[in-house]
């Protein structure tokens, strides 16, 4: 990789140092590729102004930058990353194909009844359906957690050797930690445990943690 | 391509013919790609049977076979069938890195908004909080509208010839027909629109029609 590579992040992260902005699927994968990134920090005023989103047009984080090449979404960024390192995809086509479906399953399968979750929890605490919409929304998580944990059964990982699609899933994932619904299959769990695990994993994580205490 | 592609598709579409259900989007790719396909019809009880469970972990359509090769989620079979022919993905690297953005931004940006409004506007019509929540999740489809017809602006396509994101945002968009807030920004009808268009695009739909049809 010739260019140097930049990534953004919150400035002041909504989760407190937990690890959950989508910019630690970018940092995990770095980490696992072995790369070296530097960080830049926006604020939320600085995400929508017209410098971040000629990076981003839908004025979020995280973006990629590489000499001129510039990407947004976290699945993109982590499937560039993924191409051009080993470790990550499979060399397999048929593997790295089956790989690529899990991150796309992770983004647009699971991930939005789980985002779907969170927004009520975060925006609908005043609304006088909270309690019943909670329920229906945690139904609706409760099910693919399910066929998630059923298809994943013993394994380690979701398809052969950990791959770009278990760092997705698993981040995804996280997006449940304290609500015990991760915790109703023990698979499930260990799955995520095993993830966070992994030193790429620690190296990312404490790279967000300390952003979030530079801050504070 | 040596094996013969197989998908799956609804046995009985709820949209009732108008090429919603995501079997539309591999569908057209594959009608991009000139590459002959097979169809098998799944009803909504097959859907959720072990057999079509192996196939697809989350019992959904579509789901894509090409001999030992067995791949789910729409964006996966896209960009597996995008890979490995012309006119889906640009050949220069940078700008294939940036049509890959576009199909994620389609289905993890832009589509879970469009999905959470039709959640609504199917399941949710008879609770007390129907037009308020109906109201703030237009406002969140607005949004990410707005953003995307600023970055489309005057062009035909989101970057540079048409490719396999515009294959994705377009399908997502068509979610929201007869909502009317794709007509709110004309440029974004005249994207669908130009999307509808195309000879593939056509091809595809007058399929899933056919199907319908003959069910009927």
């Amino acid at each position: 990789m010739s260019a140097k590579q930049i990534i953004t992040a919150f400035a002041n992260s909504p989760d407190r140092g937990r690890g959950l902005a989508r910019d630690m699927r970018v940092r995990w994968a770095l980490e696992e590729a072995g790369e070296p990134y530097d960080v830049r920090l926006v604020s939320f005023a600085e995400m929508k102004e017209p410098a971040h989103l000629a990076l981003h047009p839908f004025g979020q984080i995280p973006t990629y930058e590489e000499g001129d090449l510039a990407l947004f979404e976290s699945g993109a960024i982590v499937f560039h990353i993924a191409e051009r390192h080993a470790g990550l995809l499979p060399r397999d086509a048929k593997a790295r194909a089956r790989a690529i479906t899990w991150m796309f399953a992770a983004v647009n399968t699971v991930e939005p009844v789980i985002v779907d979750r969170s927004m009520i929890v975060l925006l609908e605490r005043d609304k006088s359906w909270y309690a019943e919409r909670l329920a229906l929304a945690e139904g609706r998580v409760r099910v693919r957690l399910g066929e998630l944990s059923a298809r994943l059964g013993s394994a380690d990982w979701l398809d052969g050797a950990f791959n770009a699609g278990d760092l997705m899933m698993v981040s995804v994932l996280q997006r449940l930690g304290g609500s015990g619904l991760i915790e109703e299959h023990p698979n499930l769990a260990a799955y995520v445990a095993r993830g966070e695990a992994r030193p790429a994993y620690k190296r990312a994580f404490a790279a967000q943690l300390a952003v979030f205490k530079a801050a504070t």
